[in-house]
């Protein structure tokens, strides 16, 4: 069980939404919490308005009948200091402060006017989220800050100093299959920080993996101990926004943080165990290495079925990625052979097909002998949707039943699904190709098996993966 | 005009292709010629048809009684050599072998009869493409290889050893807009090679950008000689396939080619004034950059309309391209303020709009005024479509209009089109989303605007173009 500060305060009874409106994001912030079906009692507050989204709307915090867990704020900052002595008035445990314009700003006055919040907030025992920030995602708990976020519950942690990104990644991760068990958007962190969200993922027994975006550290030291030990518990993947001197410029007037070197970040990161990423989109790719591949400690890959030179080229990015593309075994050639493969001494790793003719059933033949074999850790291997050449594969379940690879359950299997050029696909068609690109990657995701659009994602996320556990042993 | 030997060879008036069938590769050779409107006679050679798509087969070339120029062979390695007898005594000027299973497969009487080929073809004045390739793709000429290749011409050529790659570089370029003067595959080279074609391109007229998928070089300092030459006179971008151990390996199984290295290569293409590429996606990307740009020989960028997260990433992935995110000119701050911006001090370079609340038109603002101003070499801008926080943007004229980029014309300006999580996306509205963004998409293109799937790939493309120009001087 948890014991950490903010578990309790991330299951409110109630929440209520200041600043709701029936338009922008003061009604955004509470029309989802109503769609994703939040238990608890859900309060507009809003002084113009009788009812909000059919909730009976209340001037003040403190004109609310129940008891307030959590209090979300969307009014202007001017607005706040009023709203905290409401609050400690009520007995509210947390507020989320939407509200910016803070210390981002650059502006002096706006930066005191933060730091008195905070002083403010610690005196009526609130703990504060933000501000400058979209807040909780937790599925599982009925709460979000956008309609739409999926409903679904998984085992990634994810502490984002941007909302932006949350968002980002939360939805391209819930498009290829992976699901969240907590999210949160925690922008200039003056309370809260980096730190305690990092604390908390690691020792949430919800999360087997904790993603972060981070654009400033505020306690050295602290973070390093932190990232550290929950390295140690689970993966740990961080994205840093400020690397260099422009990222630097522009995270002061985002999130009001001081950002560091790229160099020293990142061998602070290696060194503790963690596994670095370089925008949102490695990110959810190494995320999905880690949420639906069992523990790779080695480095020898066997490619199947690309097709000349993307084979080759599959080569090249998965030995620049630091992978191993060990030359096919003999003994597998010998096996070939025996079954009356004609192109039995032609066949290497990458496995080629190209030249086979049509001989569809090889390529299926040397993932087995692959997969058998104790020399390869993983397989990748190319999938793709039908082909108008061949009319008669327009049929999904033709399709599955090609890529039907329960025989290599015993190997860890990544797919590189590669998208056609448009042209190859007959116009008529288009709308039957995608019907049935959408089954495979729904069928695929549903097996459990990582998709990456092309090898080089591919290679560089497991890479990234089999790192964490070489250092981890 | 051309004078290059290939050049005569290119305009046949007339083409066979031998093996023609109504199933299979053989058909596919034909059918793509019919498709694209060839207007000379075309033939399929064929013992087993009488016709073949609607067109009179010949059971042998000699029996044509027209003209043959240009032959397209899909038999059989064995044929071959009774082809070449017939071509000679027909008056055949090249034959393009489709035909494959030569020295690729690694044996060595394969790899005897590639060579005795190339004698007979040599004694019977008869120039080769190939074997083992798909290719000429001459659009103005109604040539292609694959059934709906653009009819479109543009001013790119492309040279490469792999057919697969072909299909995926045309394919991919010309959903973003770049077309093509000729494309070739050309597979094992034993005639016209890669130099060969290397010179044509330089000398062509109707080329302006030279692209190559090479995996091996027959004749190091000739090599060099030509892409230095044809780097003088237009700019040339190089993916090579086979650039460390396996991915030798793999392109002597797949065009029989020696490889080299990595570090080596990347040095003397350097050195030669081209441009290297990793991969088919960032091969069209830099032909992007060099299709729609004009020259540019600095590395000052502004980058505009970004929002939190996603701008600090901007400006750290700009710098790791190399690219410069200078600090937003202070005039320009002094300008916002003039027109009464709120937020005149806090906007920087990148400029994110995240914290103005909704107040579109300074995006618009700072970007005519970064377009203005002599620091900026040039400017990339985020561009998304409809957002379901906000129905009535369901407009494509409206987006069209938000986007109304007249203004800095006077500035090369790269859009990054940045995809929307599905979440985000009503579900009724997803068609609409859908036909709003290929609207948006058609027009940037027709706008001569190269467009980008993330700010990674457009900052790493135009840094590698501006390299090019650096070096040129």
């Amino acid at each position: 069980m948890s014991t950490h500060p903010l578990e309790e305060l991330i299951h409110p009874r109630s929440i209520a939404v200041i600043g709701a409106s029936t338009s922008g994001r003061g009604g955004g912030f509470l029309s989802p919490l109503v769609q994703q079906g939040f238990k608890g009692a859900l309060y507009p507050v809003n002084p113009k308005y009788s009812e909000v989204l059919g909730l009976k709307a209340y001037a003040r915090v403190r004109d609310i009948p129940g008891p307030v867990d959590y209090v979300i704020s969307s009014i202007p900052a001017a607005g706040v200091l009023e709203l905290i002595a409401d609050c400690a008035e009520k007995g509210v445990k947390i507020i989320h402060l939407f509200t910016a314009r803070f210390s981002e700003t650059g502006r002096k006055d706006a930066a005191e006017l933060e730091q008195e919040i905070l002083r403010q907030a610690k005196k009526a025992n609130i703990r504060l989220i933000g501000p400058n920030c979209l807040g909780l995602y937790y599925p599982a708990e009925g709460i979000a800050f956008n309609e739409g976020m999926p409903k679904e519950s998984g085992a990634v942690g994810l502490a984002s100093q941007s909302g932006q990104a949350v968002g980002e990644i939360t939805g391209f991760a819930s498009q290829r299959g992976i699901y969240f068990s907590k999210a949160i958007s925690y922008g200039n962190a003056i309370d809260f920080n980096e730190c305690d969200y990092l604390d908390y993922f690691a020792q949430d027994p919800e999360t087997k993996l904790i993603l972060m975006y981070i654009e400033g550290v505020r306690d050295g030291p602290r973070f390093l101990n932190s990232l550290r030990a929950a390295a140690t518990v689970k993966p740990v993947v961080i994205l840093k926004g400020g690397r260099g001197e422009a990222g630097t410029r522009a995270t002061a007037s985002h999130t009001a943080s001081l950002a560091g070197s790229r160099e020293i970040w990142n061998t602070v990161v290696n060194q503790a165990g963690a596994v670095t990423a370089g925008d949102t989109e490695e990110l959810v790719d190494i995320a999905l290495a880690f949420n639906f591949l069992p523990e790779i400690h080695r480095r020898n890959v066997g490619v199947v079925g690309g097709s000349g030179g993307s084979s080759v080229m599959a080569a090249d990015l998965c030995e620049e990625a630091g992978l191993n593309v060990i030359p096919l075994p003999d003994v597998i050639r010998q096996e070939l052979k025996k079954k009356g493969n004609a192109i039995w001494d032609w066949i290497g790793n990458p496995a080629d097909f190209s030249i086979s003719m049509g001989d569809e059933s090889s390529a299926e033949e040397v993932t087995k002998l692959m997969a058998a074999h104790p020399d390869f850790d993983f397989l990748i291997t190319f999938v793709s949707g039908p082909w108008r050449r061949d009319p008669e594969s327009f049929s999904l379940e033709k399709h599955l039943e090609r890529y039907s690879l329960n025989d290599v359950k015993n190997k860890p299997l990544v797919m590189v699904f590669q998208d056609r050029p448009r042209y190859s696909i007959n116009a008529d068609e288009m709308a039957e190709y995608d019907r049935i690109v959408e089954g495979m990657e729904a069928k695929f995701i549903q097996d459990g098996y990582p998709m990456y659009p092309n090898i080089k994602r591919a290679a560089s996320a497991v890479s990234k993966m089999i790192g964490y556990y070489e250092k981890k042993g």
